[in-house]
């Protein structure tokens, strides 16, 4: 499926932080879960307790909104030692309810650049989380008819991508994505052979964080905005 | 990618409850949430709740075990009118995790009549739920390598297998779907010109009812158990 003139197959983005806010949407949920418990502990402690309850749960529940929202409820009922009331808890399901449904912020110069490369590209969405939530959020978004394909997986590593590729049939080094995680975007992609683009988002989550220094340059490049990418696709194309 | 000789390109399992018992580990959960509310409300008043908040959250939540659980907690704070304590909120929690856990319990006949498709057939899984846990539950069934294919989707619409179908490029005509749900897994797909067959399970969830008896018989077939199915593909093969 090469496509005369064109240097990829196949354009993928990430989705969160990527092509609209969402560790906003985890930070302000957070930020009314510290007020929730502020007569019980201070902020930070509640953040910790948090941070821990995530990782510890991530085996039972992966990535996403509902799995957030009962890593809260636990991290809520241990810290207050059984002392937060029923209603307290129904609080925190509300906070979930309000992420689920929220308006979709996109990221600045994702709707015109996605919009633009789905003339020429196929693209597709390659996101963690829940299917149901990030299937939403797309066509919440408006952007749904921009992508031919949405893939949502528990894990972003390189044999993630590798089965990805293959069920499409698409070479890597015909392959780019888009992210704002150089360990679940950018990382595996370079080491398969593929292309990546790193757009850093202003927040990281502390389990995404990865140290940069060790990222190889070929085939890698880093932009400040999404605004930047339809310029520098048309740039690799001149490229071999 | 017609091959010579067999009369599908792709043979889709519906999982839970078709491959393996899911029902009954709701069920079980179900009797332990009515067990820790018995001081408040009898069995029948928390199912009752319960399916009425799961309905209701459905459009939040989707489907599979996180969402069964944040309803479990709303129900269970809701009839309780806030008196449940934390510490109970935490058992329902561990419920959850036990669920996620358990040993997958096959249905009969589906190993052996799984691996011996898988020699000469695509075979993919086709369910609803969790992407982690499906694809956990995929992992700890020992049937991971039958499955070229696994697809998690937060509904089974005929929309969303002629999607698929796209996806893969089968034709309808070439395509055979099996499963426990008339409503998710056989009337969609004899509405898209696909092949049925299935096997009922002796527990269907109030959700995935449906009056059986307006089914086209076309192209539809009904099996007691799965160690029926080899003998009726071997059969439609030398059917036209």
């Amino acid at each position: 499926m090469t496509k005369l003139g064109l240097k990829f197959d196949l354009i993928a983005f990430d989705a969160d932080d990527t092509l609209w806010h969402n560790e906003t949407l985890y930070a302000a949920a957070q930020g009314k879960l510290r007020e929730l418990l502020s007569r019980y502990a201070d902020g930070e402690t509640v953040d910790q307790w948090l941070y821990q309850k995530e990782m510890s749960n991530l085996q039972y529940y992966g990535y996403g909104i509902k799995s957030f929202t009962l890593s809260m409820i636990e991290a809520a009922v241990e810290l207050t030692e059984g002392k937060i009331q029923a209603a307290e808890i129904l609080q925190i399901i509300a906070f979930a309810k309000e992420m689920l449904t929220s308006e979709v912020q996109l990221v600045e110069h994702a709707a015109e650049t996605v919009c633009e490369l789905a003339k020429s590209y196929e693209l597709m969405m390659i996101t963690k989380g829940d299917l149901l939530d990030q299937q939403s959020k797309l066509s919440r978004s408006g952007l749904g008819d921009c992508f031919r394909y949405v893939e949502v997986v528990s894990q972003k590593t390189q044999r993630t991508y590798e089965a990805l590729l293959a069920k499409y049939r698409i070479e890597p080094q015909r392959f780019l994505m888009v992210g704002n995680s150089l360990k679940s975007d950018i990382l595996p992609v370079l080491a398969l052979g593929g292309y990546a683009v790193y757009v850093p988002y202003h927040i990281t989550w502390a389990h995404e964080t990865i140290d940069s220094q060790h990222v190889e340059r070929d085939r890698y490049h880093e932009l400040e905005h999404l605004g930047q990418l339809l310029p520098l696709i048309e740039q690799l194309k001149g490229s071999t």
